[in-house]
């Protein structure tokens, strides 16, 4: 990327790979109406030009007309309508925000249907589920994106951007956190499904120390060989999955990320990148409601640049629509959300073990 | 700490115990006259009205006159000299600053002739003569206090101040960093003894790394429990001691620290502690040359402090010697800087093990 792009048009979707206005929208059946769909995903999916939220699946008929009726054009059905094939013709493609451990059950019937899917982060409760679910969609030829945001950000894009022009030199250390008060700030609900370890397969990490592992993964362009780490829990409601953790993972080349992620923890949310000319850093990096800053030096110069704020699920949505719509490589893709279902597992058996474990 | 003393008077010397115009100042003899002694710790020592440098020991009598010349009311001595007592009624204290195996002589020759010890971090290239060091200046009753410049930094200390205050409520995590190039940036001679296990003990680790750790522990106020980490060297010069290092620190009540140095990468250096409450962060923090920022918030509020720079030499100096002069209680001393050696040696262990360390 040239600097001065950097300066012009921060959040240029640089992605874009067919024309908005000569593709149809594509429907989306949206799973799972918790806070997060109800307060991002859906008014994202009803902002859009290219997706259009046509059918909302929920527990009960109810509770899914309850939402429809506040939104233009869609109606509501049940899970197990949905299953049944219920309103199959209304939607293209299937947005999964159920708990982590009912993903691999939308995307089956999905792939069934042969809708695309577009998967919510963590993909499923364990790597063996999730490893179904990528099997499940390759067998059925359906597309299948799993939904890290950090992917469609544009300063996390123009950060790595920079990194792969050779900004920074050679990388050689990330560092990345992401906090939050999960019970004061967020959702009080002792009785919430992340807290859940049999629907959640995991606390913090799997819910939000995933930004810093993905987003490491993203920004050096390279997975993890080796990782350690250590969880906490201080409140009862987190008996049962990790409230805090702290990892370490190696990259290729001796380079190194430092990661911690707390629901118990002042808001906070940051990624460097160190190389051995210059240094990347966006912060806040991960949380939806703030403008994203790039920070960068390199030689005598420092600089902060503040990006306008975008609607992060929007982009992922349209980005998503756009390769739905056309033939260009789709990522993060399946295998590649594999990658840290298989290293979140290897961070809790390091910390349960106080070892180090290898990522194959 | 009042807040509003931080927004007026943030580099106040709290620490003074006596009065420098009603004491002698503390007459030094300054051991070691590499670039750092040169550069940094002479000018400190003839700035300040508390010291004086009275006599310059290097490996030879030219050499220690030739820096003495340029030195008000210094003499030049070899290191047989000082080791022979020649002009030990010329100086109260003696400063150690040179390569790390050789500070427990020089220690031990300050202890016989009772005079005070200011030593270079870290103490020395092992812990066990690291021990013998503090045993000595035990069994001679003599000051002993290791060189950590952060102690007496003022953004350092009103860190600690808020952390103590409970402005960030429970400490959760330190992140910390410090990285520059060494033979490209400081010192381009292959053979310096920084390179050389033998004299060094360490590379990265030993030389910077433990400006994170050190400072980690002096914010939190507690000392690990258990580390883990990696090494890592690309360069032919770095063969012998580590080039890189990423570490983890666990502290009581599952406090973690990750903390990375390298001498092979953009020059950066901070310390962010993360509470339930708020975030407090140095940055930079640890080279000397910058102006230090604090960055704070709370709440809705986020603030950023830049501090007068100090001459962080000669804070250190003065405080040396308002507590060989005074009877207050010194630190950084000889049991505090052996936690560092400990530590450092536990997580070379753990890099060699791929595993945790506990820290007894």
């Amino acid at each position: 990327m040239e600097l001065d792009a950097l300066f012009t048009d921060s959040c240029a979707r640089d992605w874009v790979t067919t024309d908005p206005d000569s593709t149809a929208p594509v429907r989306f059946a949206v799973v799972g109406l918790g806070w997060f769909t109800k307060g991002r995903s859906l008014p994202a999916l009803e902002a859009s030009d290219r997706c259009e939220p046509t059918v909302l699946v929920s527990s009960t008929a109810e509770k899914a007309e309850q939402v429809a009726a506040a939104t233009d054009g869609a109606i509501g059905i049940s899970y197990d309508a949905f299953h049944d094939g219920v309103a199959r013709d209304k939607y293209d493609a299937v947005y999964i925000c159920t708990p982590n451990a009912l993903h691999l059950d939308y995307a089956s019937t999905a792939a069934a249907f042969e809708k695309a899917v577009l998967c919510e982060k963590p993909m499923e409760r364990d790597s063996d589920r999730a490893r179904t679910l990528v099997e499940t969609c390759d067998a059925a030829s359906v597309d299948l994106m799993i939904a890290y945001r950090m992917h469609t950000e544009p300063a996390v894009r123009r950060a790595r951007e920079l990194i792969e022009s050779g900004y920074i030199g050679d990388p050689m250390e990330v560092r990345a956190d992401m906090s939050q008060r999960l019970l004061d700030r967020v959702n009080s609900d002792p009785d919430q499904w992340r807290l859940d370890e049999e629907l959640a397969g995991g606390g913090a990490l799997f819910d939000i120390g995933i930004y810093p592992l993905n987003t490491a993964r993203f920004l050096l362009d390279a997975d993890p060989i080796a990782a350690t780490g250590q969880t906490a829990s201080t409140h009862a409601a987190f008996a049962d999955v990790d409230e805090t953790v702290s990892f370490m993972l190696e990259f290729p080349d001796s380079v190194f990320a430092s990661c911690y992620a707390s629901h118990n923890a002042r808001q906070s949310s940051g990624i460097t990148v160190t190389g051995t000319e210059g240094q990347v850093r966006v912060e806040p990096a991960f949380f939806q409601e703030q403008s994203r800053k790039l920070h960068l030096s390199r030689g005598d110069s420092q600089s902060s640049i503040t990006l306008a704020m975008v609607d992060q699920m929007r982009e992922e949505f349209d980005y998503f629509a756009d390769r739905v719509r056309g033939d260009a490589h789709l990522s993060p893709n399946g295998e590649h959300g594999l990658v840290d279902m298989v290293t979140m597992e290897a961070i809790y058996k390091a910390a349960a073990e106080k070892t180090w474990i290898e990522i194959q």
